[in-house]
């Protein structure tokens, strides 16, 4: 049972309702360019949420390109999930060249800690200063770990892309890694916890059928980025983002009967959002000096 | 406003709905061998399109198997969405392998004047004299601009992977890079414009929410590629495509919420099209000399 | 017509439906690791029929990586849908790795016989021992006259990924190649035929419109590696995974209007399968001694 602490200012206008309807309001105005290098799984998954939600997806993967592209990006996402030395060598050129641009990034540390190579890639990119690292549990786990020790956490994560660990086992190791790296990092689970190093902010919107879909984790990864390109405070646009992959979750499970109809039903969810569902259903919640966040599943 | 001359027998019978539906056919009967060299977006939802056509659809990439398998092929289809060099060595080869045997092929240069990399890999590839070109407003006027000035037409071109210019704003660079290269240039856009440099014809058919679908821009090129196998005259196969999948595309909005319907409906839609359909709902609209394709919109 | 003998043994209790709804409930159960290397049409679609059954999948290609995974696995399955030299050379690694750490895994060699290069790879993975080859009838018949001639059954198979032979046509092959190999032979088509060289057993689940969704053999052979993950009988194992792809397939087609909706069916069917529908439709059909298989297809 993880108890810690965290302040009371989470609760700001940023973690309102009101706050996620106009981030969205703003992805849908300005179509920001998402630049992602992703995996070979969810490259069309990814792309099709992000057009949802009104954003404009571009995947370019290759050396000869990302720099320059990741400077005309509004916003870029690395994601590890099928990493090739050919792939994290251009995810090093783009984050070095977003970094310099002054574009905001994300990073996605799929299977960290299960697998040494791509180990030691994240911790390489950490040096780039993402604005957000989103992981589950057992990533965020490793991923400090590792960051801590120069490359001693392996066999700290879980065994695949799975998470062995709930969030609330991985907050105290997420506000560090916070701390040490100045990203936010957000933690995904029943309950996603985001943090900043000081402030704690839970969303627990979402369905439990959403694990039984592959990449939506990546898309979540993704919908942050989108809201890192028109939100410039970084915990506001995770949080936001986790609400709106949370609750058009939910609002697809509702009409799903399995992973397969979740999986298209989501995408119509995420185009279909609007302020009076965002007002009505979000669920963000303050997590308060000495919470036992084990209740929040509850 | 773009005004223009074409040839009044743009309103041939290839561009009947009774053309459309007999390559149609023709795709159903003979199950045509597709070769794509496409990005990893859309490898799926393309290999789902040319089935659900009829067409018999394979990826093949490797430097190894490109020429091999290009030269079996009934159709070659070359899409720039995620450049590397190993796929743009082996886009290269399976070109030249296809025109040395006399397989048609497409080429759609996704993203081209955003990149520079890809550019020039796109200006080589014209050397290798496709039947037909497919690209939006924006990368048909990069890439003429490119083909003219042998590498200078860098920045021409949108921002993304997205149009900046409407298909109206193209059409004399496509007329200019029909007449260049020989290819016919099919521009997409609210009309789709089809020339083979004196000819221009248009299509209306399409509904605006497929833009926020990923990759179906890919999925014209892909079907034109599945037409120019079973109709030789590459102006009449590139106008079918176009019709095909903008006419499923309308259908399949019909019947849905969103997007994430629209990408299943379509491939319902592409399997259920028949001659009735086709008869009642094809678009095709033939260009007149001074045509102001503005109103084509209305 | 194919004329050929097999042991009454066929029909054992781990031929039956209630032999198929124990491994069903195992998957569930123990979540058991995939790791899978395959092509880049269908890592989407894979990962998530895995998922729908309850097994935990990962996409892990990188030669930095696999042999590491492919050693805390459940089973590895690599599909040679897009060969590269550098997924060849990753697949070599894993496979060798599986083989020294007991990990069981099966080969699904794609479009082996159209493609030189790729035909020897297949041949070099077979000396990994698989535990399951699973492919069309094209393929099979292919992979047994290359394994036998050490190279020279180029030309044998199909055009392209789709079969020219029935699965019938193969199944003399397929014994000989599971009697050469040591592994379990699964010849795809209107009835599977699954061998270990000495008995055959047919699974006559499934619907027709399957052939116009991509890569639903790839997905039966994932699913039998799913199957070994929780049954060591490579060939009950090989049979149930047959039975699930085949009857969810069935399952979603009632539901479906085109291959759109099929392929979002299956995996919501591959949710829902449960012990009532597996005991009405599971369809095993031993083949005896002197079966006319045409037959089989009435």
């Amino acid at each position: 049972m993880a108890i810690f602490s965290a302040a009371s200012s989470a609760a700001s206008s940023a973690a309102s309702p009101g706050a996620v309807a106009a981030t969205l309001r703003r992805v849908r105005e300005r179509a920001p360019l998402i630049h992602n290098i992703t995996n070979v799984v969810v490259t069309n998954s990814t792309a099709n949420a992000l057009l949802a939600i009104g954003a404009s997806p571009a995947m370019v993967e290759a050396a000869e390109e990302v720099a320059e592209f990741a400077r005309i990006a509004d916003a870029l996402v690395i994601n590890l999930g099928t990493m090739t030395p050919a792939r994290g060598h251009a995810m090093d050129l783009a984050a070095a060249a977003a970094r310099e641009a002054g574009t905001p990034w994300v990073l996605d540390p799929v299977a960290v800690g299960a697998l040494s190579y791509r180990s030691q890639v994240a911790v390489g990119l950490l040096a780039h200063a993402p604005q957000v690292v989103r992981g589950n549990g057992s990533e965020i786990l490793a991923l400090e770990a590792l960051s801590a020790t120069d490359g001693d956490g392996v066999g700290v994560g879980g065994r695949g892309v799975d998470s062995a660990h709930g969030s609330e086992l991985a907050v105290e190791a997420a506000m560090r890694l916070a701390a040490r790296t100045g990203a936010v990092v957000a933690v995904s689970g029943a309950t996603d916890l985001i943090t900043d190093g000081c402030q704690v902010v839970g969303v627990r919107n979402g369905h439990p059928m959403m694990q039984r879909v592959t990449g939506l984790g990546c898309t979540a990864t993704a919908l942050i980025g989108a809201c890192l390109a028109v939100e410039p405070d970084a915990l506001a646009a995770s949080v936001h983002g986790m609400v709106l992959i949370g609750l058009a979750g939910e609002l697809a499970a509702e009409r799903s009967r399995g992973p397969g109809s979740l999986q298209m039903e989501l995408l119509d969810a995420l185009y279909q959002l609007d302020d009076a569902m965002l007002t009505a259903r979000t669920m963000i919640v303050p997590v308060m000096p000495g919470d036992q966040l084990i209740n929040l599943h509850s």
